[in-house]
């Protein structure tokens, strides 16, 4: 075993420790580090045993331990555990020596640690770790961002350890500044969202609509997974599908209760696109269903009180399914359209320069929303590296235009049962208001600058001019608006 | 007039002009202060003139033209003007004197400042304005919160300025402790941009899927002001839809850009809402279409790309208008519903002990929502003061069962024409979601369980007993997944 380790690992619970084993795996020495030592020593002995794996006690051993310029990875609780643990780390660092965040850090914090970090010369870096605990065993998705200095000194780590996709390519490359990595995550966790969603509302509709047993729904899933849709979560569909419990010999989904947990970082999408004010309305969507899902208690007491329609089984099943298949691919492209029009803004807002392209390609493997899928949307933006809008791709365009009718259908089948379809109805509303010349938006513009003389612009006039209308013809407070809203 | 002023105004835009004037009316001798002096002299001169208005140069000789304990309104811009107006009158205040911020703040700021001035013995109190510029002048509804130490010395003002309901009865009532007056405007104003959505939608619906002429459609709006939807919202569309432009003869709407603006509380109100994990989508879907209102260019370029369904109108006009009505009215409800399920949210969460009913009943007078509803609203706080949801009153469960036909059909009918309706159907989602038993959750709970190891709760069992499945049989996680999770 070397004296020195390649890399430190501090913190170590399941993701750390797993990413810890894949880089020895590897070939790489490793130092690794837990608050408690107790944690240490039962990994060192236990899943670590026999492997080149560095124990340390304390950061200051930790430190001591690595290779220069030291390499050490973060993989502690998002919040105030990171800031502490740079904050014990620091007396023993020197300049040039590299911090990353492996953790689900918000990216405003990232920016904040990195423009802190950098006065002090310590490269810091905030790197997006997609794919679970397995992924982090085998091979993550993974996103760094931050001081490009430090790119060099990890790269070669990083994207051994990473996953590859189809064609061998590592699921790694540099995303750009700062926070620009812990936001890519961000946002693919904010898309996987609304990929489940999607998911769970195709599934109840089928199982609502439709008299498919389990095994034959498991058996549809399968085989959309050799569709369009074919993807990681369409894969673990089918497998959750006929997964049994032993004890009961039901099925496991069946036992499970319909209230979905979360850990934030949808939320922190659906927030940040309100903050940059972009439509990612499908993305919140699938966060509040989660958010309702929750109240479960309430939901008991609302469903012996407020009445739905009867609700007849569809009349042809297998062309319903296939509706709801196509309707699932349209709701997906509207989704990740949203997804990648917010990245878009977030790059012009901060200045970040992303290759919208690569990203998608750094999600093909080792991720949750891994998927076939990523390769068209590469291919969009190397035609397009400003492409304003994913739906605007032609191969994308034509894709919506076929499966459209029946994203319709489903909606409006769903709107008269008594389904609920938010993401699939929103993705639908982001649709036809993307594609429409002339919203009703005029109308609350008029309402505006009536109650409070917000003044509007005009169709027949150049942008930025701004008029305003005496709409109750009141006559009191026309002379004076402009200075109101100005 | 009287040497010293009963309450001081600082800041003089229109909504501070009007409000000094408001209370000048009253009979109320008011100072006032502006940053600029020429602003505050021409006020003097002009709006002002002849008034007991006590004009100040500093902030110095405002305080100490003021009755005590001093009551100054700040009537400036949200954000730093309002931390530094405070500043600068810090050292001219005493024990005390009362600082009332009148401004759109964001109510976690108020929750601060009233910390910090609380520790110096200032009574702060953020309230709530509304009714824009009319209102300012004429009776705003009014929702002060803060120190409630301030509100004997400031109700006598505030009732006598503030709008009067139908019955009389003022619009201004104490709502609680530190942000929770900032917090009740922002969630009125949330309410407000879902309220003028769903107009925005309805009017959308008729004027593409009927023939109504534009006159025949102002009628309508205002026959529907004599049901239900009786508010001020419904008044001023009718309105508009009659406003002709006088320079060309064409209707003022038809000239009105299609592009929304904003100014945050809806924002801020979808924000709380995610933060605080409430369902409050259709108040974000009206946010999410005010931001893909705005990207124009996009839509336009997008309009001649992605194609939509020929879109026949409707067969039975008057009929699909009575079930748009009736649409409105049930999606209404179902914003309403989630307004209030947040504000009780937060109400819980910051400790405020928010009387629901009296909210409702400021809000009948002098603001932009005022509504016959909030009489119905009143009602059903009064009957249970801690009503989980609105929906599961009575009234309002007889109101939407008889009205939930006509928005699934109205919901389908877009979705089948190119018509988006993102409010009508994020509200029919939320009203069949929040009434099911068993919603798709447990798939997701279920894929949560598979790439994170995340655990699910059973049916079968009790809550907080969490459970993990080896749904690939990997063999590899399960044995350290609980440690990754807790």
């Amino acid at each position: 075993m070397k004296n020195k380790a390649d890399i430190a690992v501090a913190g170590l619970a399941v993701m750390g420790e797993n990413l810890v084993l894949n880089m020895e795996s590897k070939g790489f020495t490793v130092a690794v580090y837990n608050r408690t030592y107790a944690r240490t020593e039962a990994f060192a002995n236990g899943r670590g045993k026999g492997k080149n794996i560095l124990p340390a006690s304390t950061v200051a051993e930790l430190c001591d331990r690595l290779e220069r310029p030291r390499r050490i990875m973060l993989m502690v609780k998002a919040g105030a555990p990171v800031d502490e643990l740079i904050g014990q780390l620091l007396p023993h660092l020197e300049q040039g020596d590299i911090l990353i965040d492996g953790g689900n850090s918000f990216f405003k914090d990232t920016m904040r640690r990195a423009s802190e970090l950098g006065k002090k010369e310590i490269l810091y870096v905030g790197a997006g770790v997609s794919g679970g605990e397995e992924g982090a065993l085998h091979g993550p998705s993974l996103m760094p961002g931050g001081d490009i200095r430090a790119w060099e000194p990890i790269r070669t780590i990083f994207r051994t350890i990473s996953a590859k996709a189809p064609d061998g390519t590592p699921c790694c490359d540099w995303i750009g500044p700062d926070g620009s990595g812990h936001f890519v995550k961000m946002l693919h966790n904010g898309i996987e969202y609304s990929d489940m969603q999607m998911i769970a509302e195709a599934w109840n509709l089928l199982r609502h609509l439709c008299s498919f047993p389990p095994e034959a729904l498991a058996d549809l899933f399968e085989a959309w997974n050799r569709t369009e849709l074919e993807s990681y979560l369409m894969e673990i569909t089918s497998a959750i599908l006929r997964k049994k419990d032993p004890g009961t010999g039901a099925y496991v989904l069946d036992l499970i209760l319909d209230s979905a947990g979360q850990k934030g970082t949808g939320k922190w999408t659906a927030e940040c696109a309100l903050d940059l004010g972009m439509p990612a309305a499908t993305i919140a969507e699938a966060v509040f269903a989660r958010c309702l899902s929750a109240l479960r208690e309430e939901r008991l007491a609302a469903s012996k009180i407020l009445p739905g329609p009867a609700v007849p089984k569809a009349q042809d099943e297998k062309g319903f399914a296939e509706s709801v298949r196509r309707a699932l691919y349209a709701a997906k492209i509207c989704a990740y359209a949203q997804g990648f029009q917010l990245l878009r803004a977030a790059s012009r807002e901060y200045n970040w320069n992303l290759n919208y392209g690569d990203i998608a390609l750094m999600w093909r493997g080792g991720c949750i929303i891994r998927a076939k899928f990523l390769d068209d949307i590469k291919r969009a933006f190397a035609a397009n590296g400003d492409l304003a809008n994913l739906m605007f791709d032609p191969f994308f365009a034509d894709a919506l235009a076929k499966a459209q009718e029946s994203l319709r259908k489903v909606v409006a089948s769903a709107a008269m049962s008594e389904i609920a379809v938010p993401a699939f109805s929103s993705a639908l509303a982001y649709y036809d208001a993307s594609r429409s010349g002339r919203l009703p938006a005029n109308l609350i513009q008029a309402m505006r600058d009536c109650f409070g003389a917000h003044t509007y612009e005009r169709v027949d006039r150049k942008r930025g001019e701004f008029f305003h209308t005496d709409w109750m013809d009141s006559g009191s407070v026309s002379a004076t608006s402009t200075n109101y809203n100005r």
